[in-house]
């Protein structure tokens, strides 16, 4: 894997990756000329216990492009700068101009002093271009290319968790117009979090207990008996499985894992990562091929907190959500889902994963 | 309060409740003749700890309605029954016909025997007709009918409450196409809870923990906070408070609850219901007049749990959900709310308290 790191003229960091060198000569572009200087801030939520982070400029963006304007295509004419640059490059990294988490640079305005805690929502908040072509998906990419983007959550994984301030880093992709994205150009975020936040903290907590009582994983165990099972599978290979989870809370819900305990993507192995990229690469191309139309679907990764201690419970993995139950109608979390947490289902995993074996795929 | 209590054809409760004598000559109606014998069940999820809830016939209803045919409307025709009766009531409760939990009948199947544990999804669904009126809204009903409508919710927490497989009561309403919701006759929804859910689960231990330690509520505290503050309040009564909380988690989130902490509906004396009447219309109205159309939204109220023991850290209170960011943007859950557990947002509390406070209201 070959990296160049660089900085845009309002001061974020751009960095490229390739399978192949990287002109060292290229340059990084921005829509914006000048720094932002983001300073989110967390309140304390006494009810839930948890933090929420407010950046208020997020809504009063002043740069209103023309609707076909793709700030994730590559610069072709200088005087209308995207965010990536044109050159030899298959997947570029760029802090997010609207973060809703960052560290706040000196002399920035500190959080305001409210009724309930308050801190500076220290992070960072990450786009992540899979690839230069705006019309393709990540299910499209050549299986070498879905091994790099690994290899690239991996890299900045541990880039972040270098740093004293990040406890948790999650790659995700929210894909799909009935998700909220508006940019259709095949792109990932990475949030790196000042705290495990309340889902990855829940299951984190799970896990600790599990392995503590067990003497193994809780997904590692799972993973065993839904291979011995074998009716909700969708992938099967050396080290990676992929199969819709006896326990979905999502119709179509499928989880993507190695199948021995790894806590990162920079701990995978290349076998690992190589047979984890098949795994992915075949749900979604499984999720497309089910109605023949891009799947839209919420994507997360899972890895160990980086807070610098083992973490041998945690087992990196991804769980999808697709926002659909049948072809025309879309899943709404409700009152029950929202207001309780207890998820309803009106389908069976067994069903779901059976209508997803049965979507024939080539890699 | 006047009540009626009937059975329908197919076996399902039907409780008609009214400010004025019900005739006990009314008849309950059914659009299904047989009965279904609903066996949902429950799996467990093993990375998040908690149940999930599958009733499979829920996507495969046999029953197929003309799009103008309302199930909530009174009766007309006997040969068209709807799910009530023509007469003179105010309110009306029923078991929903497809439930996500529901205690199993006498000769039910058993839950499947899986790789995780299952159990019978029991419980109860009720669906609560907040007026005949199809045209109208709990906004718009006058207020001793919305404190009818209290006193409905308190009475099933209490006979839902007296069955030992029922730990909590959770009404709700979901309102709008935007939350999913395609019958649009005014009604919300209780589901009753075979364990206290994972959000109220979560918001008891910390208020617990809370109680403990300082001796009084935790959503006391802050509604105390809140009050001294007074930049995001609502409303303001002798026994009712209706905010924007500093930590909202939806722009235009609002919480309405007792100044003193009370444990349910049916805990609430005379003026503290007739207030908090008061105040729930109140946000209701500014909703509905903030962009002069009906803003959709979810409310959830929390109560106690009902295992029988006392419960002085809890606090009953709703919280309101709307998912629009602005007057033509919705907000999505995605990436950071969903998969993580953290909110984030663009929009800072004491702006959008200050919109809704601008508008004004007659009650």
């Amino acid at each position: 894997m070959h990296t160049l790191e660089l900085a845009k003229p309002d001061g974020r960091r751009l960095t490229l990756y390739s399978q192949r060198p990287i002109d060292p000569g290229l340059r990084a572009p921005s829509p914006f000329p000048d720094p932002l200087n983001a300073a989110p801030h967390l309140r304390w939520h006494p009810l839930r216990g948890e933090w929420v982070t407010y950046a208020a400029y997020r809504q009063g963006r002043t740069f209103l492009p023309p609707p076909e304007y793709n700030p994730l295509a590559v610069t072709v004419d200088p005087a209308n700068p995207t965010e990536v640059p044109a050159g030899d490059w298959d997947v570029a990294v760029f802090d997010n101009r609207f973060p809703s988490l960052a560290t706040p640079p000196p002399g920035a305005e500190p959080p305001p002093e409210l009724i309930v805690p308050t801190a500076p929502a220290r992070g960072q908040c990450e786009v992540v271009v899979f690839t230069q072509d705006p019309k393709s998906s990540l299910a499209a990419l050549p299986l070498p290319h879905i091994d790099l983007l690994m290899q690239v959550w991996g890299d900045r994984t541990q880039r972040l968790a270098a740093r004293e301030d990040i406890q948790y880093v999650l790659p995700f992709e929210n894909r799909g117009a009935e998700v909220g994205v508006t940019l259709h150009h095949p792109h990932g975020q990475i949030y790196a979090y000042p705290v495990v936040p309340p889902v990855p903290a829940r299951m984190q907590q799970v896990a600790l207990e599990h392995h503590r009582s067990h003497g193994r994983g809780v997904l590692q165990e799972l993973i065993a008996a839904e291979r011995r099972d074998g009716v909700r599978m969708l992938y099967e290979g050396p080290h990676a499985v992929a199969f819709v989870p006896v326990c979905a809370r999502y119709p179509y819900e499928v989880w993507v894992a190695t199948i021995e305990p790894v806590e990162g993507f920079a701990e995978l192995d290349e076998r690992q990562r190589a047979d984890l990229a098949r795994a992915l690469k075949t749900v979604l191309l499984k999720y497309d091929g089910l109605w023949q139309r891009p799947l839209p679907y919420l994507m997360a990764w899972y890895q160990a907190p980086t807070d610098g201690a083992p973490h041998p419970e945690s087992h990196l993995h991804a769980q999808l959500y697709p926002p659909y139950r049948t072809r025309d109608r879309l899943k709404y979390l409700a009152g029950t889902e929202i207001a309780a947490g207890l998820f309803a289902m009106d389908a069976l995993p067994e069903e779901k994963a059976r209508e997803l074996q049965q979507v024939e795929v080539t890699l």
